[in-house]
């Protein structure tokens, strides 16, 4: 283990500490400083950004998209630290309280997690999202970007930690590795000691490595093989408009629908109008022997489309025989992300909603909408799609733990 | 991997399909028949008890006294599962819920994890407490426990999966490994495709190993190096009586406290009369200097002692300059299991509430509080000592997740 690394561990564990103390309007404050300063260096941002578009001259533009900064992107970024500064503050909240037998008063209160370190690739804006979030939920990060956005990371950071120094906080409590080899970030996967939890943020392959080498507790988010299933009662332009909106809207993320199912007795009638619709979207579609039919300009799909997410204007189609078979394909092949189905029969939406097993379940609606914004949360710190602690849309909330606080007058147990 | 893993893997996932659709009705009804049926069989559950005991002659009377079954130990089992069913089923439960911005409704339900397994040494009551948690909150169980337990283990596993069958429901519900080699424990713990989460129960040895190497969520428990600080304005009998009472009302257990950190301004007042309380009940003093100075029966504790948990009539002492030092030294040393401060001081209490960062802290009451019976859960599955997910004492609502239930009418994303 490098000693750099226990070094940043050790600092972020007294940070996180300071940060867990601090109160809500001196929280907000530095938020609401946060976004002042971002304005006020957005010259030397966008001059490391430019060192960073430099050297990635030969990355695909998808990428360098992301990954460029511009006067009104840094102005969206303090933007979003100012709706932060706005949110509720969760930490200190009782949760429930009660008097026990032996008359303790036993309350469960909200409290920060501690140390959070972020694993993430190209987009610079993760470290602002990023630190505002833990920031306001009084917990002391560790921010681990993608080499090819080190000056741009390095610059926001600066602009964020010379506010904490400036009030005189631990500037700490925001840490940014300058070390962004492969070597370190497997390193920061096993500082178990000083680190409570790892949250990588960006596509299935960085996930999935995390996932699999992490010691440190990892929160899963933003797998998203997502599912809708039309079904034999479905409204044609409800489907239809729904189909095209969670495909098409914003097809490079995790919400985005990747699958449709459709009940055999509808296909006919349905698939049609779906699939016209689609394709004059732009979108690919890959299907099953059925669907190809129906619709003859659908490619054939293979096994591994129907566990791969595309992030993509793409989408296979699978006809089923009824709604049961739609729902253990789903709970077969899914992330366990976001579901829906389009009915207008009341038992297959309670039988849906019960009985897949995913984040969010839906009944005519598009899969869009899991999204920490679209929910009211205000803020997302990503999509979690594991079972443990948080499962969906995380916001403030999902980045804190409880504890009880006991007070007793002297009880001892017989 | 192996196959045979592989298929309880399997069969444990389409189990929990099953059982997260069963009515509280019927699973308290099972519940109770799990319960009779033990009482039925306890001739073969003896005697399979005294095959693993007579394999057992060569272990220490501790162990054998765990692993030992009666016909009283048999009938408290079959109380514990009356009790199990008597408790509310978490499960169905709305958290919260709401109306989004886009007219959708949007509740968070409690629903169960899925598959639950757990690693285990020997007390054969394991199998029993298990799978009435695992079962009440709707997850199928893997269980596997022991070698030295296999046989008591199996036969009441047998009982229980007797009842299923008995009840056409699906007997995988309750799956136990038959296998209890290292190697198998160890895929166990990389099922990862079968497995939602693994809870170890048992000495610290096995829970780090747990810790160390599993890849499936694993939920830490009964790590307990517990501390209890006695403040500059502590009452002579409630801190006499508390130490005593954390320290030896029952020693092997994770809730008992381990070290006494005592005010250096009334350690000459309060040592003399706690040490010979604790010595009059066996217990072993080791301090550092300047509590042997104050009492010299207290032998010379070495550093490895303050990370130390006895699970034994031990305990060390340390002097400490103010209550800040007090903290500091229980968030360095802690596994964040149960902390007490003794003090009559309105502030010094808050300071302790607000800044030790234990699942558990209380003022002025024994750490042996810190159980789910006695926080009133009505049952425990362990106590978590990590912050995800669960923290403290771990009841059936522990045992669970939510998911999102969103109900809608066409809606789609702007």
């Amino acid at each position: 283990m490098n000693d750099e690394l226990i070094q940043i561990g050790r600092q972020a564990k007294q940070a996180a500490t300071k940060i867990s103390q601090l109160d809500t309007v001196t929280k907000n404050r530095i938020l609401s400083q946060f976004a002042d300063e971002l304005m006020n260096q957005t010259d030397q941002i966008l001059t490391a950004n430019q060192q960073d578009l430099t050297a990635a001259t030969q990355m695909p533009a998808k990428f360098t998209d992301r990954l460029k900064l511009t006067k009104q992107r840094i102005k969206d970024m303090a933007e979003g630290l100012r709706q932060v500064a706005a949110l509720p503050d969760p930490i200190g909240n009782i949760d429930r309280g009660w008097t026990n037998e032996a008359g303790l008063l036993i309350e469960q209160k909200r409290v920060p997690i501690g140390v959070i370190a972020m694993i993430f690739e190209a987009r610079p804006n993760v470290t602002v999202d990023a630190s505002a979030l833990t920031f306001k939920s009084g917990n002391a990060v560790i921010l681990r970007g993608g080499k090819e956005a080190l000056h741009s990371n390095l610059a926001l950071a600066d602009a964020l930690r010379y506010v904490l120094r400036k009030n005189h906080l631990d500037e700490n409590m925001i840490q940014i590795l300058h070390d962004t080899s492969h070597q370190t970030a497997d390193e920061l996967m096993h500082l178990n000691e000083y680190l409570d939890v790892l949250i990588p943020r960006g596509g299935a392959g960085l996930i999935q490595a995390v996932l699999k080498n992490s010691t440190v507790p990892v929160i899963e988010t933003g797998a998203g093989n997502c599912h809708i299933y039309v079904d034999e009662s479905a409204e044609e332009k409800i489907a239809v408009d729904i189909v095209v909106n969670a495909k098409v809207q914003r097809p490079s993320v995790c919400n985005a629908a990747e699958k449709l199912l459709i009940h055999q007795s509808v296909a006919q009638r349905l698939l049609p109008p779906i699939a016209k619709a689609l394709t004059a979207h732009g979108v690919e579609l890959r299907g099953d022997e059925q669907s190809r039919k129906i619709v003859d300009t659908i490619k054939p799909a293979s096994p591994a489309d129907w566990s791969t997410e595309y992030n993509d204007l793409i989408m296979a189609v699978k006809i089923v025989p009824d709604e049961q078979a739609a729902i253990e394909h789903i709970n077969h092949y899914s992330t366990g992300h976001s579901e829906v189905i389009i009915t207008d029969n009341y038992q297959n939406s309670q039988t849906f909603l019960n009985q897949v097993d995913s984040a969010c379940v839906y009944v005519n609606a598009s899969t869009r909408f899991t999204d920490g914004f679209q929910f009211g949360f205000g803020a997302e710190i990503g999509i979690s799609t594991q079972k443990l602690h948080a499962r969906g849309p995380m916001g403030l909330k999902e980045l804190t733990t409880t504890k009880y606080v006991i007070r007793g007058n002297g009880q001892i147990r017989n």
